[in-house]
């Protein structure tokens, strides 16, 4: 078999993975959403506490954002350093 | 084989590609809707705190729009400065 | 190659790279929708703070809009000025 | 190459594409009826406000309505006044 | 090539079109759904508001409707009117 065509096999479906990979932002998408929500309805019932809500806010979507970010680490691998092509 | 088969075979993949990626962005749709609601509920309760809570609602919804954004930089990185043909 | 049927691979993938983009519609139709529900609940409640609510409403939509508008740029991109094939 | 193949492949490809589009149309659909459901509960508690209850109603579903659009808008370009053919 | 060949290919995928366009009915089955079981509710609790309550569910569940009926027509568009087949 023709080598490139190997290639070009690997490489289009390394796109095609780029893109389902940061669909996984959904999650940290929804979730934050949430917790902004929340986050906007302590301050209104406690203004004085805003400093902690959202700073409370920011621990919380931190640790939401990791699946997100796993999503965009995958995707920028396959695109920009892609390991796969030199497995052929 | 023929190198113009091959590049075709990795940009349609691209196309493809493109499109799943801004799928993320269903993601910050819902959460920041989410957010928003809770917004106009505090502010119909607690008018005095319009300013307090429109400015918590644009925090949480700027954390939110990230993984929006991943699918966006990755849609267009594969049409406008796609690195994959490259690897060809 | 015919460059021909290679052009065709890559706009037929755009075509359905477009159709996956707008997609991301979802997000901001349910999300705006819960925002939207929320708001006819507070103006129900209190009518007098009708026009602090549906400034509110709209705030938190605009925001929710944007991955939507992500979605529908890339998707107008493969249709109306396809860079893909111009990397053929 | 048979240039009636490539035209084909690229209106064939369309046909899936406008199918894909309109599925954005589950996020207003989901959403809208959340916002009528909270309407419901509010003209049932409160008659007199009816008139201010759907107001916002059509206003909130107004906007979320856009990105249902957004996908109707991609489906009927491929269908009807399809960009991508004139691109072979 | 042959034509019967170019026909069948649109032809076909026109028929994979036309069944995802009506995935599109997901949401509006959702949404009308919680908005009927927000009626039912507030029927239950008063009785009195029946007329009342039915015509704001209609009035809500004819906007959820729209982007089914995008679906539709798209998928109506398809199977019934295909314009694509003209392309060709």
């Amino acid at each position: 078999m023709d080598p490139l065509l190997a290639k070009a096999i690997v490489v289009a479906a390394s796109a095609v993975g780029a893109g389902l990979a940061v669909i996984a932002g959904i999650g940290p998408g929804i979730g934050q959403g949430f917790a902004a929500g929340k986050a906007v309805e302590a301050v209104s019932r406690q203004p004085e506490a805003q400093g902690l809500v959202i700073r409370t806010l920011l621990v919380g979507c931190g640790v939401a954002e990791t699946t997100g970010i796993y999503g965009l680490f995958i995707a920028l691998a396959l695109l920009f350093f892609n390991p796969l092509v030199n497995l052929l």
